[in-house]
């Protein structure tokens, strides 16, 4: 039987944690892995794209275990009310091949997504760092505040969108969490002062959200937005003035905010600062950048977290995705055993 | 909500229908869409290989659905009691990127596989072929001989394996199924006489399972276990005398028979023998071969026809693998949301 964990039993096992403690675990073991990022197995995703969109599938193994995300984009699904992007993941044993966890990873992409984007500025981000500016009040926006309390302490948000109901949502969902939250009237506004701009817009263009006489000394850009193909949201100029971190250049120079730059754009890789092996933040003035695109190893970190957090727990069902023969060479044996109740079969 | 397709379900489904006719279903699916070739995005698996193993996605799309299977190759994993070869499936929509339908895929790939063997026999075999002769009785073995009945007539059998037991097996398996089937005691004896031979081996080498002195004229090769880099059944002087068919020829020459021959050693692509493209089986003293190795498009195939199958029944239960949310950008408002009740969360 392999492990199931659906949208449900995220929410509630989320819940059931303290979504910042649970963002503060997952947060550990990306960590983790990204301190160990040699011995992950490397790949482009695999794409396939549409007139309306595109499919990926992205995975990665440490040796010990196998995972993948399945994921989609599609910018026009809102207008029919769907989600842009929707995701599960599959974790793998190594050793044998046979799959052990099946989760959804639509929530655990915005929680793997802010835990790495917090991650990220706790090694780059001024030491003193407590305000941050939010552009872009979609569906990552909260998850992104979240984490950013969770591990840097950052309670004062200036945030801005272009639609107000986006800002209206936000200050709802979070209105009894204790931030200290300003909604700009303007981008402009809401960047300054703020220690952090975290820029996570969902238009799917090169845009600038962020030109380069907003962004001044000793600010850390968390630039998650900019993920795809023709879709960024920096001037190009703030690049030139930071320095630039990225995940895996290798993805990021096709999808990050430095697909506007040359191909040897000098980048540092983020796993390189986590172990001490590069430099991260070296003065108070630097502008810092966090090139953000997702990586595969972090969805590994998150459905590893998972599946180590439900053991033990109610939040997870059993699928059954593999066969159990009573000898493994008698496949065909399966349609003479007698039928399982319903109630069995049906268990998942 | 996401359809379900578990082992348990698989088999009553199949059961419902009818094995063969569920076989003859299938093979009308796979030979439907071998039939529109040229609509499918064709990709080389995407493996990921390991001491002991492979795990493998093999995506597909014909523009308006997209389908993958996960698939795992582990040899010594019958030593611990599991399958060598375990798989799940996805099918997905493409207008929207949202799947629709998860399966397991084991049993579902040793009907396909089944199927496929036959629809290729069913072009390329003697018009009067009535009997077969299957050298290697482990897991996929019934299913050869079940979808051969089905879309050929054959009834008479005449088997070998090297392990005695397997023979039991596959005998007590087929045993009320009115077939004609003979043990044989050597792989020469099984042979001599039948019109078609499949060999279906689980030999993870170069093996010899038939050499040339074993194969006479007319008869119609399905070579099923030659199916990895370092796996191949047949004597190569076999292939220089007959001809040979593939499914797609990039993975074939890297995975099937042919591997041993030349990188331009003339093959005939299946589906442009179904589409009247090329020529079959061109007389009754010609050698044809099927060097099968499993192509993406055949499981494609086989979520389609299980998806069509499942609509109104009762073999498929549901997982809440994608959300819901009240507004597509208000991901987070599902935290909160009132808990749905346990049973509903843990519906699958």
């Amino acid at each position: 039987m392999v492990q199931y964990v659906g949208v449900g039993n995220v929410i509630e096992l989320v819940k059931s944690i303290g979504i910042e403690t649970f963002l503060l675990g997952l947060a550990e073991y990306i960590e983790d892995d990204f301190r160990r990022w040699n011995a992950f197995e490397k790949t482009p995703r695999l794409a396939s794209h549409s007139k309306t969109g595109v499919i990926e599938l992205m995975p990665t193994s440490d040796g010990e275990h196998y995972g993948f995300k399945y994921v989609n984009g599609h910018p026009t699904n809102p207008n029919v009310g769907l989600q842009t992007v929707t995701a599960f993941g599959v974790l793998s044993d190594v050793s044998t091949g046979y799959p052990c966890l099946v989760s959804e990873m639509t929530i655990m992409t915005g929680l793997r997504t802010a835990a790495t984007s917090a991650l990220a500025a706790k090694y780059l981000a001024r030491p003193d760092a407590r305000s941050m500016a939010i552009i872009g009040l979609g569906a990552q926006s909260e998850f992104q505040a979240l984490a950013f309390r969770a591990l840097l302490g950052v309670k004062r948000l200036q945030v801005f969108d272009i639609d107000i109901e986006a800002a209206d949502k936000f200050l709802k969902n979070l209105a009894d969490m204790d931030f200290d939250i300003v909604v700009a009237k303007t981008a402009e506004e809401a960047v300054a002062g703020a220690d952090i701009i975290t820029t996570v817009t969902a238009d799917k263009r090169n845009a600038t959200i962020l030109s380069d006489n907003m962004v001044g000394a000793g600010v850390h850009i968390n630039a998650v937005g900019g993920d795809c193909p023709g879709k960024t949201e920096l001037q190009g100029d703030i690049l030139r003035r930071a320095d630039v971190f990225v995940e895996y250049p290798e993805q990021t120079r096709i999808e990050g905010e430095i697909q506007q730059m040359a191909p040897d754009f000098p980048v540092t890789e983020l796993w390189q600062v986590i172990t001490g092996d590069a430099e991260g933040r070296r003065s108070n003035g630097q502008i810092t950048i966090f090139d953000s695109v997702g990586f595969a190893t972090e969805d590994f970190s998150a459905l590893r977290f998972l599946r180590d957090k439900i053991q033990g727990t109610a939040f997870y069902t059993e699928l059954d995705l593999t066969t159990q023969p009573a000898h493994p060479r008698d496949l065909y044996g399966l349609f003479r055993q007698q039928p399982a109740a319903p109630a069995e079969r049906s268990a998942a």
